[in-house]
């Protein structure tokens, strides 16, 4: 059962005080997961191949790995990620490692699940660009190989495309990376963050980060699957850095719910790992860390940081790199002596 | 040192004889290696991180597992791959696996090394797209990471292009498939292959299919490496398979030496895993492996085969797909805390 823990308050208390000590947390060594889809080794497996498996684009080239890439920062390091037909998508993909933390996908937080965001790409004309998961579902259920690994992780005739997302998200919520120097720090280990990232770490707190940045995740306060931790950004108006960066032009949550007050509004995203993922933001218009750092000071909390503080402060970002786990690469099904249709 | 057995002889006695007992190998447990590149744990660790890298493409969504995917056949089950800004390849990607046993590379043997052959495609503008390679060695060189692999294979400031190629090279030596069931059938267990695989085994070297795919690998003699051994395809004129498959108008290894005398040649390619790698021929026009079959007996010894014998050999051939070896995934190093920088 998905723990409910409302940490709102505390919050909010905490980044009125400002000084006041973080509750600082490791990552579980377990992802949560919803009743209706607990992991189970099938699934991870079937999950994995599908992951993986090219044949779920409509040109035969692109999966979910290509633009969530889980053999470096889970993700593509680019600002718009390369759909069918040479095609650049609108917002930076964000990571796959840890999401199964957040409690809701994409970063306007329209999908409540990662079951509900691993179906998007695959049907979105400027990534995956199926023409629907009916043709997806055709394909799998021409594979032998996947009606052996569906059956095995679902039970006979169980080829579908809910399944087929169950089977992608089990395998997500074993793409964590615990064991950061972060979270040896705080399970202990005063030796695991060097003395600027210890200071980093302080000066993240006073200075306000952690007042968004909470909990296991750094993206907020842990919340029941489906309902988002969301921020206005910019919070607040900068011509300069409008000008250089154009945040504004992305509607963030407004775009979902066309409701007014939702303007701007985006999902806080986790730190972890935060190293290995540039671009930042939602259009991935900032490269370096240092800068992003300085941005985010500046647009949420209006304070201009020192250059010791924001150079503390990557420190400690840094020290959010977690441990990746060995992944075995999936065997993936012949597609029973044809070629691939979609020439 | 690489082993030199010149069996063109006896291949074309045999050839000659028709029914004479064709001489069948087995798959070495080891590919061979060049004295100038033996393979070590390193080199192998270095070479598939390069493979699966799609930072080797100017787009950033290309490696070389785009079109010899290892998670499957070994290609991409299409008659022309795609690359950057979504053009098409000119001819169908041959298989990784086993490609260690060819002594040439690509279709029309222009490589004369899997070091030669992997530098190609990621400076052919319609494939991965780099300028050149002194781009690839300076972004390999811009991570710690690749320095690090580098060092580990080759000793300290190491990042070249032919190291990279060495390292690929490696890589893909160690992605043989034996053990398949006519490997076992040679090697004594006769239950290995079905009473129809075995059939076809006989009906394989009396049609004469094994006149030309004959060896360890399906794929000729024995030769040195950097020689190669091709045939022209087609051997014979057919107006009908002509019009309907146009295997004519490729110039094979004569666009390459432009010497009429090489017009439509071929190397030979191995048919082991041949099962999993539809479409069929350069082209890739031939979808159907039975289908293939009968073109080949038509076009090359000028045979029509009963519906009895095709069938047969391609539950032969279904013999032919060998065990895979399980692979961990590289971990990718960091692009140093930058976006991918072919916006």
């Amino acid at each position: 059962m998905f723990k409910t823990k409302l940490l709102i308050g505390t919050v909010l208390l905490a980044a009125s005080l400002g000084t006041m000590a973080a509750e600082w947390q490791a990552l579980p060594g377990k992802a949560p997961e919803p009743a209706d889809n607990p992991t189970t080794p099938a699934k991870v497996e079937l999950g994995k191949m599908l992951y993986h498996d090219t044949r779920l684009s409509a040109n035969g080239v692109l999966s979910c790995n290509s633009c969530h890439n889980v053999m470096n920062g889970g993700e593509d390091n680019r600002s718009g990620s390369i759909g069918v037909k040479d095609q650049r998508g609108g917002r930076s993909a964000p990571t796959v490692w840890n999401s199964a933390f957040n409690s809701v996908q994409f970063w306007d937080g329209r999908a409540p699940s990662l079951e509900a965001q691993a179906k998007g790409p695959v049907t979105n004309p400027i990534e995956m660009g199926m023409k629907s998961w009916d043709d997806v579902v055709a394909r799998l259920k021409a594979m032998p190989g996947y009606q052996a690994a569906f059956t095995a992780a679902f039970g006979p005739d169980s080829i579908s495309a809910d399944n087929a997302a169950k089977a992608i998200a089990a395998y997500e919520r074993t793409l964590i990376t615990p064991n950061s120097p972060y979270d040896k720090y705080v399970g202990g280990d005063k030796s695991a963050l060097t003395e600027q990232q210890a200071r980093g770490m302080q000066t993240f707190a006073d200075v306000g980060c952690v007042s968004c940045h909470s909990g296991p995740a750094f993206n907020g306060p842990t919340l029941p699957e489906g309902t988002g931790f969301y921020q206005k950004f910019p919070a607040n108006d900068n011509g300069a850095l409008e000008a250089m960066y154009n945040f504004s032009a992305d509607l963030g949550r407004q775009a979902e719910t066309k409701n007014a007050a939702d303007a701007h509004l985006f999902k806080v995203p986790t730190l972890r790992n935060i190293a290995l993922t540039a671009p930042y933001f939602h259009n991935g218009k900032v490269q370096n860390l240092e800068d992003a750092v300085k941005i985010m000071a500046k647009l949420q909390l209006n304070k201009d940081l020192t250059a010791e503080q924001s150079a503390d402060i990557v420190a400690f970002l840094n020290g959010l790199t977690g441990e990746f786990p060995k992944i075995e690469m999936p065997r993936l099904p012949a597609y029973a002596n044809k070629a691939f249709p979609a020439e």
